[in-house]
């Protein structure tokens, strides 16, 4: 147990742009009473037993990057910090290409032990988690689950909800345990209930995830093509022409695929002479990097097919190089984001997914909503594809002199926005999260995005499983009623 | 409404041994009150209105082919046919590769549209469902929700629960609907925790699926392998391989190969001869059968790799032919139960899931339990591949004097077999079903293999959606208490 200031302070906040500016202005916020390590099951099952007597409530925590709010402190209560002890692998399973694991294990963590997985459990082959979101270095195993996370190379690999095989949750209802099993027919699906509800039901003891062989080397590939409407007619061919799915799939903007040349380098005056005369203009240019994995044959005749397709769009083959520039900062914008704050610059992203025939309007209708905001800049990329559509993520920059003076919420400015824009995608027929999750930012949004019927039905669910509301409360996934 | 006796009669029944031994016997067991024939999501409206009212029970039914007891009337109360008028579509969207159904529609009715696509929609591709379990003719896509269903080329196209990207369903709480879209991380996900609810939640009013385009003729193939060990290795490493998966895959085990070879009449005095030489001997050798689809280059890939594995695990390719000698019958087999019923040969099938690990642990158990049964036998194949694991499908054969002859109930043998299968099942860490469902046949083993904390949740999701428990009630998914 910790109660240090330190250590409440740190268990109050994730990474969420309100976090950052709220912290910046000395402005803790509401913090958690202790900070609690629990080492294993019986723990868990301990702490909720003590705490339901008290009618203490329940935050746990892993990584804690959420950028939606989903770790803002609800009131008193206690933090569940999953790290510090429950983050070892339980079991390897080479037979069924699966690992057990605790939920405070971070990433790199269990991707290295993946990979070494003849030296340390005797396999025939390396493995691969397939799980590589931007927060990689900063997110685990529970965190991915709770928010139902994607990777950047989702599009082969699957989201987390296609990664879980089996959970076990300590809730106030008792300990709710999956089966490992490939498929069944045995009523609702449990894990897709538990996957996404962001630590209103139980704190996870164990998932077990599935996980892949390590192939070959993957065949890095990048395309220019003319413009947007180009570009999405083309990524949309790639995912419905079954020859499988690219694993990285990335398509910038115009607005973007400008900033990725110019910060990669990927803006000679020479080269960029010749795009011009091909057709491939800035402001209309848009940037495709991506990548094939899998049995190497697979990975050729995939990689094959999207070329044919992106030159039946007008494409330039930009060859692997750009991936390979993007590929080294992948994990690193989150870093850069706290430099910009330090000069004013604000920056922030909201994600959504919708069906392709809605991809196109949900981004100009959020580039207008940006639009009316003085000095701030609106980038867009699809990425995690599917065939029925695509996650659209939005990256918004605000120059320092953008917005008022911060009054008694330093952040009140950046709520507003991020509001205006959830009310958008709502309205325009997205989703009001790909991957992010919900947390506070999006909760408001909830019921009116799933309907009443739906809500009510998630009510029931939290009260079977947490009738005390002691599990994360405060408004979690909308659960509150308005 | 429809209240004479055969309509009321006919819609007490299923397609389970049970069902078709006691109407044989001429005990139709209880039968709903009435039939109603719903013609639109008003009507449904209505009718549960009503029927909550004056407390009716009510079950929905569409092709009733269920063959786990899924439609026995539950007691007074009502059935509501879906097929009569619910069976249209209801949109088509080529953008987004899906198409909106009532749940009604038989499946080759919804093949035929879509394969029409061109004709009926403007669509630029003809399309397939990629849905065809054995039941094909007889079944709706409101039953393959319900049940959690499987295709015959699942192991390619994936299970109704990756088909169905929306549902909407009618429920004494209200209207549920859920958005179409290719993924989101705004909590759980409803259309799983719908998807397998076998009537208990509502009425399904609509459904949204995935299709697939057509592409070219599928690429067939066989192996015969030395041996089940092999055979299953062999399996296991074409599912992980991670060069796409096969449509069709089926490998027999030696029983059910030297029955599929007889009765294709590929068993030629000459080819016997050879086999044994090559050391594939009758008793030992099984039979894989598969196909490849998608792009062409794809399916070509996979199906080299395929051999490329079958061979190292000493297999002799056999060519496409016996793929086709099987696909000829391959709905045509439920025709077949009938007549060999009328010889007094009782034909009954039992299919779970299972982890790589377990499947020749769980296949070894049901044929210990078969063989303690008098002239039982027992046919085994795996199909429905996953890189965790696999679906194994029993096919239980009982000569007509093996069962004494029949007391007041005359399917109690039938009864009391598939109960020590079933507890065998959940023993052996395999599921109850992989795509049958539950029915009442496996209802009262749901508890031991889910536990109480999971099924005190079904019920509660019963209870907010059901609270009378009038939407087909007696023990749907084991939520009676026991």
């Amino acid at each position: 147990v910790a109660s240090d200031p330190g250590a409440r302070i740190a268990a109050g906040c994730g990474k969420s742009l309100v976090d950052l500016l709220r912290l910046r202005q000395g402005l803790p916020g509401c913090v958690p009473d202790a900070v609690l390590h629990p080492r294993h099951r019986r723990d868990l099952e301990g702490i909720l037993a003590c705490c339901a007597r008290h009618g203490i409530a329940m935050t746990a925590r892993g990584g804690a990057s959420s950028v939606t709010q989903g770790l803002a402190c609800p009131g008193p209560g206690v933090a569940l910090d999953l790290r510090t002890h429950m983050d070892r692998i339980l079991a390897f399973n080479a037979a069924c290409q699966t690992v057990t694991v605790q939920p405070g294990r971070y990433g790199p963590a269990l991707e290295r032990a993946l990979e070494r997985a003849p030296e340390l459990f005797g396999a025939a082959h390396r493995y691969t988690c397939g799980h590589f979101p931007q927060s990689f270095q900063f997110s685990t195993v529970g965190g991915w689950a709770a928010t139902r996370g994607a990777g950047q190379n989702s599009t082969y690999f699957g989201k987390i909800e296609d990664l879980v095989l089996a959970q076990e949750m300590v809730t106030p209802a008792g300990v709710l345990r999956t089966g490992a099993f490939p498929a069944a027919a045995t009523g609702p699906d449990t894990d897709q209930l538990l996957l996404g509800s962001e630590g209103a039901f139980g704190v996870l003891s164990e998932l077990t995830l599935r996980v892949f062989r390590r192939t070959a080397e993957p065949r890095r590939f990048s395309y220019l093509l003319p413009d947007w409407a180009a570009a999405l007619g083309a990524a949309r061919e790639i995912l419905q022409d079954q020859a499988g799915q690219p694993s990285l799939f990335r398509l910038s903007d115009p607005e973007e695929t400008g900033l990725l040349l110019a910060t990669h380098r990927l803006d000679h005056p020479l080269a960029a002479a010749l795009l011009n005369r091909l057709g491939l203009r800035p402001g209309s240019r848009c940037l495709l990097l991506g990548s094939t994995e899998g049995e190497p044959g697979f990975a050729r005749n995939l990689a094959r097919r999207i070329g044919r397709i992106c030159r039946r769009a007008g494409a330039l083959p930009a060859g692997g190089l750009p991936v390979r520039a993007w590929e080294r900062g992948r994990f690193l914008d989150p870093y850069l984001r706290d430099d910009l704050l330090d000069l004013g610059i604000r920056v922030d992203t909201l994600e959504c997914a919708a069906g392709w025939d809605a991809l196109a309007r949900v981004r100009r209708a959020v580039r207008a909503h940006c639009a009316a905001r003085p000095r701030t800049l609106c980038l867009t990329h699809l990425s995690h594809g599917y065939a029925q559509g695509a996650s659209l993520y939005f990256t918004f920059v605000t120059a320092p002199e953008a917005e008022a003076e911060p009054g008694p919420d330093p952040a009140a400015g950046t709520r507003a926005f991020q509001a205006g824009i959830l009310e958008l995608l709502v309205a325009q027929g997205a989703t009001l999260s790909h991957h992010h999750g919900i947390g506070r930012m999006a909760a408001p949004f909830m019921e009116a995005h799933l309907g009443p019927v739906q809500m009510d039905l998630f009510r029931a669910i939290k009260h079977q499983l947490d009738p005390q509301n002691l599990m994360n409360p405060g408004g979690t996934l909308g659960l509150d009623r308005p």
